[in-house]
């Protein structure tokens, strides 16, 4: 993927929301999760700006504070965001909803009771994890409070924080860009199974000193998760809670153009879309899937879409198997317009198909490594669109057969 | 599934496509397979009529024996038809399509040879197994006029051709029914993954000895898979192979009106299509995933195939899990019209989410026997549909990620 050649900057993992100047944030055990471990979140913008945008699931059904954070951030601010995992809060009806406003109000409470006035209408709510069950509030509340005063504005807050949003995910996932030592964006994400279009099951909150509107946020935002989660796709499989959020302070008086700041955000997005390819449930296999040829930019898409949730290409993939016939019959099917005698298909480079028939040596590729590109080209036009996804595996079975059990 | 109420006749299992007066079929290892289980199966119409309709897959990357026995059907007429597995005939460009032609004129002229003039036109071929590779014509060819001199009228001709057909079947697949003891249908069915919509990796041959036109019976056939084998969805992944063809011959001197007709076409149809949902690849658990109230029957239709293609859903299932808020956010990305907030859900008829929100005791529901039904009610209209699925278990994923090797 390409990501940060044409911006003056640089990329570092292992700095997240805090990278940027003036935020805080912190991570710790609440007590939702029954194995203690972190739980809780939080991020809080020291200002002087509270510019804000977000994306959100496009499911139908909506988890609460999805519904709660798409609200508040119609006024384009947010002050802090507060995350739990170990519970969606997702098809708990109007007491499910009364539980995010009232974290949200907690929140609020307590940063004025900390020194910085906050409206609960400044703050967004994100939670991951089990839908369907209530979240434990007699828990949570009290470390709504506690966790104002854990926070730190030193790279361990968000460390401490990307952990707490851990749900099936294996490592934590955080990187950050500088543009040239004067502006920063940083980012955290979790995402392990039910990657999807649309988002995934995936909370991503990001962060930038940057001085920038929250239409300026949004148009970058929307820009980047286009093509960057959006793109990535694990099984078909949508969320009630995906979240991106993005928070500008303006800490570092740093006006970058459009351009800049959509290369930036898209810079982080794209690597933590990378982070949560390689942690997919399951993984044994990383996947790139790009359809070339196509008669546009979005029926490359479509196709590539339709190989990357084909569950016999996914299986073939997982027994490094280079059974190219069945990325033939799953790009077949997806509505797009293509000639079955023109398409061609290579595995790590090597041609398995040419022009619709089995390429010599075909059965003989060796697809044994972690990393595995797959090109159809359809030869038709110039639309071209790649895909992130991953392998079905023993693993993805075993880990989504006894999740909530 | 509503089979036989309404129509004045018997199903019967274990007899297929040598039910009916009139035809004849034999199945013979011919060494396709490497294993040397039988692989070549023959169904053979003596007349007096040799009227015939045909449904085929919907994929764009259709095999050599579709685009032959596509055309061949223009006229409405067949007297043969002539079944490999072993291997799909797909992705094999002009030669591949050259095999299948010749594969039909040497069975005209075998048939010929025995007796009954017999044109290539007049012989529809099917292939399943891997795509990509060429037929081995050298094994095939003499096979092809061994079969015809195997042919056999009584019951057993019809098993064997039905054993001949399998893949990674387990059993062979075969229903008839039995119109007042005066007319019969009969027909026999291979298929057990890459079952999706527009049919499957399935071949199916139906015959009736009813006096039929050509277009009563494209009226009938179209009428019973859309019902049955396009309900069907195992994996959401479509074949370049899928044929149903179905054979009258007249012989019972019966003309049934096109009601009767539709009515046993259905009842053998759908208790294939059951057949091969229970032997489908790495099955442990057969799913009926029922979606009612939705506004139109296509919206249901929809909305239960989203439900049954998501690998979250079926691994839960696999995992006797009544983990419903995967089934809410499955229907909760399909394109329909729907209310989160009125959605209810039953597991084996006991609520789980009612009006959107967990009823009690959802996460106790027994999941653990080897039939399981989702029952999803949108609450909006009338509209209803059940899709025929299976759960997502390690023997899928073991099954096909060694397929090709």
């Amino acid at each position: 993927m390409t990501t940060t050649e044409n911006t003056e900057g640089k990329l570092v993992h292992n700095q997240g929301v805090t990278a940027p100047l003036g935020f805080r944030a912190a991570g710790i055990a609440a007590g939702i999760k029954a194995n203690g471990k972190p739980d809780l979140a939080l991020v809080f913008n020291e200002g002087p700006e509270y510019a804000a945008a977000g994306v959100f699931t496009r499911n139908k059904v909506k988890a609460a504070p999805v519904l709660w954070s798409q609200q508040v951030l119609k006024a384009g601010m947010l002050r802090a965001v507060v995350l739990n995992s170990g519970g969606a809060n997702a098809c708990t009806g109007p007491a499910g909803f009364q539980d995010t406003h009232r974290t949200a109000e907690e929140l609020a409470t307590a940063l004025s009771n900390w020194g910085t006035e906050t409206g609960a209408g400044e703050v967004a709510v994100c939670s991951t994890g089990l839908i369907g069950d209530r979240l434990p509030m007699d828990k949570l509340i009290p470390a709504v409070t506690e966790i104002v005063h854990e926070m730190g504005g030193g790279m361990s807050g968000g460390t401490d924080a990307a952990y707490a949003i851990m749900t099936t995910d294996t490592v934590p996932k955080e990187a950050s860009f500088h543009h040239e030592g004067k502006w920063n964006v940083g980012g955290m994400a979790k995402g392990a199974g039910m990657l999807a279009p649309s988002l995934a099951t995936m909370l991503v909150v990001l962060t930038t000193d940057a001085v920038a509107t929250p239409a300026q946020l949004d148009e970058a935002l929307r820009k980047a998760t286009r093509l960057t989660f959006d793109r990535l796709d694990v099984d078909g499989s949508c969320s009630t809670n995906d979240t991106v959020l993005l928070l500008a302070n303006g800490a570092s008086e740093v006006a970058p153009t459009q351009d800049e700041l959509d290369a930036a955000v898209l810079a982080v997005c794209d690597d933590l879309a990378g982070q949560l390819m390689a942690d997919a449930e399951g993984v044994t296999k990383r996947v790139l899937i790009t359809v070339t040829g196509a008669v546009s930019e979005d029926e490359a898409l479509v196709a590539a879409r339709a190989i990357a949730r084909d569950s016999l290409v996914k299986t073939a993939l997982f027994g490094s198997d280079p059974n190219w016939g069945r990325v033939l019959a799953a790009v077949g099917i997806a509505p797009v317009e293509l000639d079955p005698d023109r398409i061609t298909v290579s595995f790590n480079g090597s041609p398995v198909c040419v022009d619709g028939v089995g390429a010599p040596g075909a059965r003989d590729v060796d697809l044994s490594g972690a990393d595995i590109e797959v090109l159809v080209d359809l030869q038709l036009g110039d639309g071209t669109a790649t895909i992130r996804t991953t392998d079905l595996s023993h693993g993805y079975v075993e880990e989504n057969s006894a999740y909530s059990s």
